[in-house]
């Protein structure tokens, strides 16, 4: 196991009605003027925004509002976001929606604390040590951004998603009612279940030792959204399956699960190549590559894949590790393919003849992707390939 | 599953060398004047202390000193502690040691802020609302202390353990090195194992329905001691064996196994009669009370002794449920012995002719204990008897 930090100093309050303790968190983690922050209509078609806006007129806490987050958030809205924040004197914001509302709350809160142009924080061209605290009502289960110290935003300017990750982005209390997933359309969850399982093995596949906890408590995540993502497929008002898969999206990605060990972020990042060009649902996008990533690296490490196909998949054993791992393989793709996720680049408007561009990308100045197997350019184009020609 | 609130923000400095950055830790976290509470000769002998003390003294940060804290801790140390806290102006407490050391600072923390006598906070007749800020250096393995917000102490005067619970009692920051567990002896090593086990299946017993993914969490951890305990006992050296368990004790008591979910704590507190008139190793009081417990309870509610049994203990079928969920039971207590537990109340010192006391001692004004299976002072009695007898 190797040394590290954990940190996840979020106060979650879980559960039916929890959206009415908001007003009473802000007052307790110190807001005084608020930024509410959305995306489109879902929010206030389900009457979350109208919920949300009473709360805090009953608290008496002034705010501003800012809608019109998209999927695969773009800075534009961010810079908006941040110019309100400086001339409002905003000293909170409060996100209301997904990751993609989340993530961009983040880049406005680091924004609005510095004379930066924010974008360089993502750029990896100048660092932020203060951001404005960030609370979160969660209507998507998927990112995990209401547990993370994460943001990712589409730098619209270069064509590429780009993180940021800091201690001071973690929210200071995120609210997690799972009734307001239920109206998530059936492709929506499934991606966000798909992308669930992708933050858990970017952390399971390493080749770390002596991690058996973690271990352990990533095949306990995983086997979660396995039972739970049909059933809530099937009957999208289980309440329930919608509970443990929300609890299940924040643990997948707060590092509970990751810490003592190399992470791999291999499929991650060769899956933000498909957002950022065709603008895929990052879940869909993750089905393709997660799965064509899984059959390249078994052939030159398979060791991790077998104890995936054993203790997750929980496969017959075959004749030997390797066939078992394939079997593995095979029962997650087909698992996937049972929640109505995509497989192929065709089923998500990727192009065979972009790989050359899509791997330049990805790899820019980097030699290697990825950790589990170091891959160079020519393993991520067959990956690629892989999931063009299946 | 139940609605809940989770909040778990202790720092953790996890590794080797970990106790390098307390001096960084205790002024990030705030601290002018410092208090080190500690126990006995072990981490003095073990060079801990004196790492400690050069470490703050480098950091230019002035600190007391107050050891002395047993095991099953007594409230006269915690009165010194609040006058030193008092006297000298402390604003953070460091505990270096184990639960009992913890615990006591805690209570000290607590106290230190109230002109309150602190033991009415634990005997239910005031209330606490501040406590000192406390950090600490863990070195065993069991309670959890150092990621919850939970203080045990023996009310000498009534010759009763109490616990106090409160969010303000969450340890800042808890540094976690495995090394300076490894000299610990194989017997409190072994009650360690059994007390975060304890801590789980305190969790894991439970009614509720629909909370699969913390019943993985929490058979992931169970899981990792039944390895791992067996491992340190055999090589105390063993670094990765050292870390899972320290890790899943933190785990095993910050609540993120228990939330969404109606815990019973039944065992818990049979025990803690036992640790309060006998003075027993709570680890080893648990593994005497533990199986007992379970033999008594399957029979009313088999649902998730077969559980531990397919899940955890990973035994084959039986003939049918109740079969099966015996051979987990036996399993169970197997695994004890082999680690060097006592299962008899001969082994501990405890006597059959004390039950009657034990149980009224236990229930107090309380007409039933548990939740899994409400026990009302027969069922305890069957259970203490079992655990003379068997």
């Amino acid at each position: 196991m190797d040394n590290f930090q954990f940190y996840s100093p979020t106060y979650f309050e879980f559960g039916r009605g929890a959206e009415d303790k908001v007003g009473e968190l802000l007052k307790r983690f110190g807001a005084s003027k608020v930024l509410i922050h959305y995306g489109g209509g879902s929010v206030q078609k389900s009457g979350l925004l109208d919920k949300v806006r009473a709360n805090l007129e009953k608290a008496d806490i002034p705010f501003f509002e800012l809608g019109g987050v998209k999927p695969n958030p773009r800075s534009g809205l961010v810079y908006e976001g941040i110019d309100i924040c400086k001339k409002e004197g905003i000293d909170f914001i409060l996100a209301v929606g997904g990751g993609s509302v989340i993530d961009s709350s983040k880049a406005i809160a680091a924004g609005a604390c510095s004379d930066e142009d924010f974008i360089n924080f993502y750029r990896g061209k100048a660092k932020f040590d203060k951001a404005l605290p960030v609370g979160t009502i969660l209507t998507i289960a998927a990112s995990g951004s209401e547990g993370s110290g994460n943001s990712v935003i589409n730098d619209e300017e270069i064509g590429k998603k780009k993180g940021i990750r800091g201690d001071v982005l973690r929210p200071k209390f995120s609210i997690l009612n799972p009734e307001w997933t239920m109206t998530l359309p059936a492709y929506q969850t499934a991606a966000g279940c798909t992308d669930i399982m992708a933050h858990v093995c970017e952390r399971y596949f390493s080749n770390t030792e002596g991690v058996e906890v973690t271990d352990r408590l990533c095949e306990a995540l995983l086997k979660t959204i396995l039972k739970e993502a049909p059933i809530v497929i099937e009957n999208p008002k289980d309440y329930d399956a919608r509970a443990n898969i929300m609890w299940a999206g924040m643990l997948a990605h707060n590092n509970v699960c990751g810490v003592g060990r190399v992470q791999d972020w291999a499929s991650h990042h060769i899956e933000h190549e498909l957002s950022a060009l065709y603008d895929v649902t990052h879940g869909a996008g993750l089905a393709v590559i997660m799965p064509a990533w899984m059959r390249y690296v078994v052939n030159i490490n398979p060791g991790k894949l077998v104890d995936f196909a054993r203790n997750v998949m929980e496969v017959e054993e075959a004749e030997d590790d390797m066939a078992t791992a394939m079997r593995g393989i095979e029962k997650f793709e087909a698992f996937l393919k049972s929640i109505g996720m995509p497989l192929t680049f065709d089923e998500i408007g990727a192009k065979e003849e972009d790989i050359d561009y899509l791997t330049e990308k990805l790899l820019g100045k980097n030699k290697t992707e990825g950790n589990y197997v170091k891959l160079e350019a020519e393993d991520v184009k067959k990956i690629y390939h892989f999931a063009a020609n299946r």
